[in-house]
């Protein structure tokens, strides 16, 4: 084999992004990132992202899959991107794997966090960007009961931008996890899940904001899975909330032992 | 009476200004906050800071007195203010003083904070320009130490560039605090004093950083406040660490009760 297979972990600030997909004339994650490559290698070196985050949505642990010529081990190319990388994008481990690894296709769940500024200095030149400044406290009572109702397998036609997924019509995803939890100015909520539509976070978080601030109906969450259908649903929260957090992959696709921090 | 004299408690960002103080086809706070000001009032109207922070230095609770009609009332202005001011400054909270407040030389005292990033994620996208990422961990023990021998009355002339206070020859200030707090990834300088000279606390932190490394010798400080020469000072601090976190007045310049946020 006279390459490697590497998965980077990478974090972005996605303020100054639009978004991860390479697109002529923006500036994106991916092509920020294979241009580093670039001029590392002196060649071209496609970076494949576990998901592909929109405009203003952050990572604190995007997937990248990325093949390599041997001399770059996985300590190496991650010192030598840190120093090319603009500093809004930083790679924050990177790890060998098999070479069947591909950070999409691999991928068997994803953790996203979403973040919401409950009190008044949400909305400081600090935290602009990086929260959801709603300035107000829902329910944590109420926001919890319609989170617990997104568990397990479902179909989320109900919380996905229409033709989401037009070839299969397929809307179903199994979530692993969903839960709000109380943080230092605000609340987050993390959900982890097989798959996610588009949005899906951002459209599960607006309703459930809504509940939770009594505008709703509780049990409005149920409700919308049910008849899985997304004309009742609430608008999507803002995208400068969200995170992609993790991306966990079976544990055979690391060469070495798979850390903590990756998986 | 006709006008109003107002202190403006203000947050800011200061990665993209060129410091506080108006300067000619420069970005500055100053100048920005004077502009909000002159849209809302038509007329040109003075902000006057307490503390003149430099290019990328933040601010918590910068404190800014201007004078401004009747019509205006502390609430009125805030909310006003943070319509029409870029998202990087905000109008935090806003109090009626007695006429004779002046931001500046009424200050009793100023409180400034230096985050320090101790552990390797300190130089993620999200914590870039927001603090010194050092990621390195000196002796809390040592830095402890040396903040102590800065408490009480001192010359500054050790920590300050030289030329700060050309008039008067003076770089007395009695430091009211300096301590070393512990906060999730890393330390924070918090000082407290009668009087900033130049630099003072980016200074300060340098060098006690380097006796924290074991670069330099324990009791550091101490024969540098002894000799009251600027020549054995260790460089400066990043001025990115750097947060003017509040300026505390006699009560008796609040026409209101004064409230904990600004005092």
């Amino acid at each position: 084999m006279s390459q490697r297979t590497l998965q980077l972990v990478v974090q972005y600030d996605g303020e100054a992004f639009a978004g991860w997909q390479r697109q002529p004339s923006q500036r994106t994650v991916q092509g920020a990132l294979e241009h580093a490559l670039s001029r590392l290698m002196q060649v071209h070196v496609p970076a494949i992202g576990a998901g592909r985050t929109d405009a203003g949505v952050h990572a604190l642990g995007q997937s990248v899959s990325v093949t390599v010529p041997l001399k770059w081990d996985p300590s190496s190319l991650r010192r030598a991107l840190n120093g090319v990388l603009p500093r809004d994008i930083r790679c924050a481990a990177a790890h060998e794997m098999t070479s069947e690894f591909h950070a999409r296709y691999s991928a068997a769940a994803r953790q996203y966090r979403y973040l919401v500024g409950t009190d008044e200095s949400a909305a400081s030149p600090f935290r602009y960007n990086r929260e959801w400044a709603l300035c107000r406290t829902p329910s944590y009572t109420l926001l919890a009961s319609e989170a617990a109702a997104v568990v397990g397998e479902h179909g989320f036609r109900g919380f996905a931008v229409k033709g989401t997924a037009p070839d299969t019509d397929d809307h179903c995803s199994t979530v692993l996890r969903c839960e709000w939890e109380v943080r230092p100015g605000g609340l987050a909520l993390v959900v982890s899940a097989s798959r996610f539509l588009h949005h899906m976070v951002r459209f599960l978080v607006g309703t459930m904001v809504e509940v939770g601030l009594g505008r709703r109906e509780p049990g409005t969450v149920r409700a919308l899975l049910s008849a899985n259908d997304n004309r009742g649903v609430s608008p999507p929260a803002p995208a400068c909330g969200l995170y992609l957090e993790r991306v966990v992959y079976p544990a055979h696709l690391y060469l070495a032992a798979s850390p903590s921090v990756a998986a």
